[in-house]
């Protein structure tokens, strides 16, 4: 099959290295000739080109862009594809991608695989980015079966699990496992900033190990990235974030009462149910 | 050196394991007979017994035993030691040990080896659990010079970093990496919880990957130990609780006004800031 992939990041990149290895033609384009040099060198596509018309014989096309370049990298596209090219994109947040783009293109399918490392760009890229991690696919009742299926045979090919979702229910589920995990974690670093005392502040980072390290990577990552995030699913997000700050409070408020029975009790159903969400088979 | 033990768990049975190494006669005491027969099968110990009169010789004894039975173990140890017996625990609260047991026993030295895993008991003990790992004293002025000393040198000869502070720094600086970290991530995982849509919630945990398996880990551990740290930390973890949330109510106000400029700002500072915790020499 005839690949192409717009933006050859460390998810473009990752992405044509299998699908390479999987027997496919990729073409891929990236706006720096650089990058483009580096994708051919690394094996990650066939062919390179700063310009869309290259992908104008493209079947698929896979948007591997930052958020807020994928509505305007579509609208770019679209005057050199023929209407059975399907397109779809890598995108974190979904409603409003899908939104913009459904309407433009109808072979239109929104996918969000849900892998990655803390680095970036094509130096990162790397084979298997996808196997064993959540690819979910997002299409709209009218979106022709075909071009689902086809994305999805695709995904399947990286080994990934495929789930398929509303694009609504989707921005709602990460918000609770990615999103507001970040931002939780982004309130713990800046808390400890406010330490007024600069010799606790010295000691808490000497003595900071890894609980304090696993709790606060997330909230430490890419500030751009995380912007884009709250920016594109700020309604789900501060929905989570309000019910986020009901838990909290509820905590602070057995602390403050002293009442340890109600707080080991919920530290008990939270021992519980973290292990549903790491394996789901177990809940 | 004779050395004491009471309490052969995680942190008892893997001080005990270096300490034999290290050529030091280990006595043990645990309340259950089974744990002081698993203690000298696994070579943690050289002689146990349930009965506190077996470290009437010891020269320096480490209270190991969960944070709210330091106090009555230490009670009930005193009559059967000499003056010069140099008395230490490993609680990670200091304030409340302290200020209990240095009035009964002058040559009290208050300590904190930063150290553990996620599983607990003698079978879960391992040599050089301390090494790298900080270890944190806390003398009084009128602590003697030799008990702290002789404490600081064993705790080095684990390959451990001492430092030394007040038990109030102690507890302020371990709020910050430690325990406010631990409620943070509990209410992550109670807020998950709260979600009204079953749907959601069983496809977020279905997409729950690495950012919410490390961010959550510490809220979902041990219920009676998250209990008993914010029980005997209470003040200094409400405190940090409070600037917390702060934080937090900032980064809610920046998405609500869609202020993504300062949303980006604050996340570009934690990035940087949390570099220097985990890696305080770059600060």
């Amino acid at each position: 099959m005839k690949i192409g992939i717009v933006g050859l990041g460390l998810i473009g990149g990752s992405l044509g290295l299998d699908l390479r290895r999987l027997g496919h033609q990729v073409l891929g384009v990236s706006r720096q000739a650089q990058t483009c040099e580096l994708a051919i060198a690394r094996g990650a596509v066939d062919q390179a080109s700063p310009n869309l018309a290259i992908l104008g014989e493209a079947e698929v096309i896979f948007i591997c862009t930052p958020l807020d370049a994928i509505q305007p990298t579509a609208e770019q596209l679209l005057p050199h594809l023929s209407p059975a090219t399907i397109l779809t994109d890598v995108g974190s947040v979904k409603t409003p991608v899908v939104e913009a783009i459904a309407p433009l293109w109808p072979n239109f399918v929104g996918g969000h695989p849900m892998a990655g490392t803390s680095e970036a760009g094509i130096a990162a890229a790397q084979p298997n980015l996808f196997a064993q991690k959540p690819y979910v696919l997002t299409p709209r009742e009218k979106t022709p079966v075909k071009g689902v299926q086809t994305v999805a045979a695709i995904a399947r090919s990286l080994s990934a699990q495929v789930y398929y979702c509303s694009p609504e229910a989707h921005d709602r589920a990460v918000s609770w496992v990615s999103h507001l995990p970040a931002i939780t974690s982004a309130s713990l670093i800046a808390a400890c900033l406010s330490e007024p005392d600069a010799a606790v502040l010295e000691l808490a980072q000497k003595l900071a190990s890894s609980g304090f390290r696993d709790t606060s990577r997330v909230g430490g990552g890419n500030p751009q990235l995380g912007r884009m995030m709250a920016q594109y699913n700020r309604e789900e997000l501060l929905r989570s974030l309000q019910y986020y700050r009901q838990s909290l409070d509820q905590l602070i408020t057995h602390i403050e009462q002293e009442d340890w029975t109600a707080l080991e009790q919920q530290l008990q159903r939270n021992h519980q149910t973290r292990t549903k969400f790491l394996n789901p088979s177990a809940g």
